[in-house]
């Protein structure tokens, strides 16, 4: 048995989550004491916090500025709460319809029967019924659907809280800025992670009450809690990523390259639908997406540990050892946290991007030490585990390797990805250069980056897949997922922190802030696009562990012992399951494109037709814009939506157990580079962009300024970019591990009453 | 036994092969009636064929363009030999290095032993040495290289022969130009087809000289003919991709957006370099590619079909079904090709697209009654096979059926690829319309484009797979391929043709012929576009078959029973395999991008420093050009190249046959995806650019002329398309399939000394 005790543990988790929750409360307190002025007519608040107006270094401290940047925080956050709660709405009634097929589905397996049966894998024991399992998994799909919403949502509020703080810190000087920024993202980090925990944490004990001792039904209805969290993600992703680049596309198109307007400038009439589109597309979604990577990889390995030697041998302890990993990251990332915010400044902008590498390498040492720990005293020293029906002995120093190389596996592929997407090295650098011979150039070098780029993440991945499966079969690669995950906090702090960096920048633009802040917010914004390019490797890498640790609990559930692309079954699905990560990219381009279409004619004819818009002395129509993006986005959403919810049911329904795991399967091995790629690439040209409008070097200064043919052929890239790195790219993740998670939940109706096409034939 | 007696059989097949040849020459005699003044002193043979001048639609048959016409076809024809002439040194030294590497791996397997060794297969009897087999195996791939470099060698000369024709042809009239162009590469496609298949049935006959009754040990020799075929396509692929793209490339960015002169005008110094490029790419890779898996599938099915009952029970004409499958193609064949020359006419440029669709569509409803008549004659009514090791009782209808729905499935990949290609469809009109916006939505649009395309070939494959694979097992997906490419003369004709007409349409403008006669080739080669992305799509959906097949022969060879993705070492290799069609693409792309790059930087110094070329009153440096692609295609084709050929040698020897197997599936399942996806954009690209520039309609007209914003964007997309569907894309093809011939060759030397990692560790 475990040294730790199962009432330690009991307490242990929720303090740490609980901790994690006071730790961002504390941040967002900090946070808040930048004052903005909320409303015109109350100049207190604003008063308190710039009394001391020597502090600044430039003389902007007017009313006028102040009054504007709270006017456009207001209708940022005003455009994003409305979206995110129309989104909501269609969302809501999704998750009804789904919950009810969930239900009828699971409940059809022993024909709804109410009559208790003999275990599955605690052979000799009585399980609870089907119809329970189906009862409690639709239970936990709602509360998974429910934390993830939250979390986007959370996380949403507090980035248009904190943009225009970023802003008005940005006078003081680049490094209260970075603080202010990175701060917010730190609450969102702390919030998410602490809630995922305790909402997870509440659920098993509650689902206790009822299930007691058969811990098989339990953490298979648990498994409904990462569907939840994953499904919700996928509209997020999708809609909130078709939101904010068509508005992003569209502002760009008329504004940089037919008006020669900088961007965020507040004549664009679609500024603040782009704006908005950062919260709830790189911000929202996000920490759905984030958060569902996390409820999958807890429930994978709840799952696997529940029908191996912990479970049957009913170690509470050891059994919790997802949970407490999540306790002791959430308690690693807070110490990181603070050698960012109080052990050192940031006093020039070249500081901040190996500020915020540091970050991810003190929490990967710490956290190292960390596993060790809890791998020490919540393991038993040796203990059994099921591979596919053979058991396997292994140590707990086995599984401190698994969980540790997959959160090293991540470190790899943080920094793999902010070599191929910073422009202080290289290949960006490169790309930059080729926007010499124009944009043809730019593009073709471009598209090679992002696919030389998955090279050395696709290895890390292999090897750390290859090792924990070697030492712990899948539960080795769902506790690795876990590890690559267990620094969440602290990711999304750096992830999150690049949209507001950016929002802040567009808020400086549009209340007219001096050049000067500007390019301290472009600065932020620069180490933000790259920061967000780590976010997506670290998502995309942990979805490729999670996906194939569920897909291996999947296979554990349907009871098969070998998926063999030697049958045909199993190759058409891997066939076509490669071909799924394309379809879905091929919807999402296509709908940022024609919405993107749509809002440029929007846009023009404002242009066109709103007299002295261009001279500023007329407002645009923002609301329109706002409109067009809103209507684009929940429209264009469901049938990528459709595609990825309905594939594991008809695949699984018409073509059995064996064709859905060659397409899970397929789906995973080929999304994962469609994903890595399209963001990197996108990554890239935006940085390339910025660049060459910084010129902070002779290269630089030769290939700009703004405006010219180079930079112009950057701006394109940087368009083409846009869907990729914010709506396929990051989406795809979702893709592969949704319809592995979707294959768990519904594997038993699967097992029962899937093959329909091959029954009949 | 089958009805077709042995003794038939024998003269069956060199019978058609030689009629094949002899269509070939027909065809060719009838091209070369149209006379090309070759010396500037020869006007003879000139007039004697242009002697009828009121022939002539125009007054342009005057000496001096048509001496220019012969002057530039003569540049282009001693460019494209002196290019592959140097190719096929570096190409002799590979051929040569890796020979001996065949001969030493396979000679290991038994140290060099001469001693003969049991059966595998063909249990009780006594197989020739692995000695002997390896030494067979070198021949056999020797063999295979020389016959794919002729069949790459002979296209490009009938290529470059033609291409001047087809322009002083077009003068007559577009249905004169089309047949022309048509009749060469009739001439190409007939040739190959025939040479192909003749040079396979020789060198079994004379191996069988040998071999005697030991047909394991010969098959198994045979397979190293495929190999041999596909490495040097995937040279000629590369190195004639990343030829080509440069020159074009390059030509493009500093003529047609820089200097505003139209494609092909002789005052750009790369013209000749990008003329050139097309037949050493376009054509002799092209060749070179369909002829390896021409090749490969026949060895795939001749492998397979050697240990099974056919094999075994030594029936030489159920044996030889794959070779009586292809002489009935070339029958076929020639009877669709009439269809063509002879029966029907074009006037006017409409019809050029329907008559080349139609081609595709009477070869196949022939080739299907043909496939009847061969699997009734040349099989018995009912044998067995076996499928990794197990009996599967197999009636010839069966069989049938396997081969039509390769052929059909061709068919279905083909008229969508037209679908998503042609101007006349929506697709590639939605990609000209989004060019109204700029180049970026015009690359996201054709980006998802491409991705979209995928959709169906991918399904197609998978129902021919599932079909052939539950009728007739592996040996079903062998004769699928080959149903596939049973109408290659054909499929090859009408895509040589798309090369011809790009030249003929170059020679033209070089030539200063007038804008009426420019016009037609346009209208031949946007056609053409379209034909050589059917021809792509034919490509890859056979290399998709081809590889399985070969994958399966493999698998039989290394004695392994199944590949169980839940194993680590499988789905390592499959995750890696996935990712290597990226890493490709990253090296081409990058290596047209750097070449193109130089290209600009001469073209653009030219234009700069030699006085009066922009005014047409002095000559470019043609040659300077020449020399920039060739060094440059030399030289990157080389990383590329390693890279395929030594992923099945490094992950066979160290990771053994398991990994390897991973490896191949991984890659043949990615591969195909963006293979089709890329050559799919890069046509649309290409014919969204000639819709504009056609002006076609009331929607072209708006969108043009030559020129205009909505043409400059429609251009960039043209030339990122470029490499894409030129260099990358079809040399995927070629990756996925060399690389499971190289392991099928090496079978035995991994399942001997293989997986030395995990042995060691």
């Amino acid at each position: 048995m475990a040294l730790l005790t199962e009432g330690l543990t009991q307490v242990l988790i929720p303090v740490a989550a609980l901790i994690g929750l006071g730790f961002a409360l504390v941040q967002w307190y900090l946070v808040s004491k930048v004052r903005v002025s909320g409303e015109a007519s109350d100049y207190d608040g604003y008063k308190d916090s710039l009394i001391d107006a020597g502090e600044f270094e430039e003389g902007v401290d007017n009313f006028e500025v102040s009054i504007k940047v709270a006017e456009i925080q207001n209708a940022i956050s005003v455009g994003a709460t409305s979206f995110l709660f129309t989104e909501y709405r269609y969302l809501g009634i999704f998750t009804g319809a789904f919950g009810v097929i969930i239900f009828l589905f699971l409940g059809s397996v022993k024909g709804f029967s109410t009559k208790s049966e003999p275990c599955t894998y605690n052979t000799g024991n009585i399980c609870k019924p089907a119809l329970a399992n189906a009862f409690f998994s639709t239970v936990a799909f709602l509360l998974g659907a429910l934390t993830s919403v939250l979390s986007g949502f959370f996380g949403m509020k507090i980035a248009t809280y904190a943009n225009a703080r970023t802003t008005l810190e940005a006078r003081k000087g680049v490094g209260k800025a970075f603080i202010t920024a990175f701060r917010s993202g730190a609450v969102m980090g702390f919030l998410l992670a602490a809630n995922g925990l305790l909402v997870l944490w509440v659920s098993i004990n509650l689902f206790k009450l009822y299930y007691g001792d058969d811990w098989e039904g339990l953490y298979e209805s648990i498994t409904g809690y990462g569907l939840g969290g994953s499904s919700m993600a996928l509209f997020g992703r999708v809609g909130g990523g078709i939101y904010t680049k068509a508005a992003d596309v569209g502002a760009d198109l008329v504004g940089k390259v037919e008006r020669n307007i900088p961007e965020d400038d507040p004549r664009n009439p679609a500024v603040i639908a782009d704006n908005v589109g950062d919260n709830v597309g790189d911000i929202a979604g996000m920490g759905s997406d984030l958060f569902g990577s996390y409820a999958e990889s807890s429930c994978a390995a709840l799952f696997v540990a529940s029908i191996s030697s912990f479970g049957i041998g009913h170690d509470y302890t050891a059994m919790s050892y997802p949970l407490i990993i999540s306790s002791m990251g959430i308690v690693v990332c807070l110490i990181t946290t603070i050698f960012a915010t109080d052990l050192s400044e940031i006093k020039h902008v070249s500081e901040i991007e190996p500020s915020l590498k540091r970050q991810l390498l003190i929490s990967t040492v710490l956290m190292t030490a960390g596993i060790a720990t809890v791998s020490f005293f919540a393991l038993p020293s040796e203990f059994t585990l099921y591979n596919f029906g053979t058991a396997k002995a292994v140590k707990n120093w086995h599984l401190f390797f698994c969980v540790s190389i997959g959160l090293w596996a991540g470190l790899v592929i943080g920094y793999t990805t902010e070599y191929y997407t910073s422009n202080a090295y290289s290949p960006v650098r490169d790309v930059a250069d080729s926007c010499r011979t124009g944009a043809a150039t730019n593009v073709i070098f471009g598209l090679a980056l992002g696919y030389k780029s998955v090279i050395i993440p696709i290895f890390s991945i292999a090897i750390a897949i290859y090792v924990s499966f070697s030492l712990a079969a899948m539960y080795g690669i769902s506790v690795a997922a876990l590890g690559m995950l267990s620094t969440i906090a602290t990711g999304l702090a750096i992830d999150a922190y690049g949209p507001i960096s950016d929002n802040a920048g567009g808020i400086a633009e549009m209340a007219g802030m001096s050049h000067e802040i500007r390019e301290r917010t472009d600065a932020l914004d620069a180490a933000g696009n790259t920061t967000a390019a780590i976010g997506k490797g670290f998502a995309i890498g942990s979805a490729a562990l999670v996906s194939l640790a569920l897909f291996g609990a999947f296979v554990s559930r349907a009871g098969i012992n070998s998926v063999d692309v030697l049958s045909p079954k199993v190759f058409i699905g891997l066939l076509v399951g490669a071909m799924l990560p394309y379809w879905f990219s091929a919807m999402t381009m296509k709908s940022v494109g024609s919405a993107a279409l749509k809002m440029v004619e929007e846009v023009r004819r404002q242009f066109n037709t709103i007299p002295g818009l261009m001279e500023g002395r007329a407002k645009p129509d923002y609301a329109t814009c706002v409109k067009i993006s809103t209507d684009a986005s929940l429209r264009e959403m469901i049938p990528p939506g459709a595609l990825v919810m309905l594939t594991p049911l008809i695949a699984g329904t018409f073509f059995g157990v064996e064709t859905l795991s060659g397409v899970l399967a397929g789906s995973l091995v080929s999304g994962v580079q469609v994903a890595i790629s399209a963001s990197n690439t996108g990554g890239a040209w935006d940085n390339a962009k910025k660049y060459i409008e910084a010129g902070g070097n002779e290269h630089a200064k030769s290939l700009g300024p703004k405006g010219s043919d180079c930079h112009k052929a950057a701006v394109i890239g940087d368009t083409i970019g846009d869907p990729l790195k914010d709506t396929s790219g990051p989406s795809l993740n979702i893709l592969i591990k949704l319809m592995a998670v979707e294959s768990l939940v519904f594997a038993p109706f699967f097992a029962t009453h899937g093959g329909l096409i091959f029954k009949w034939f």
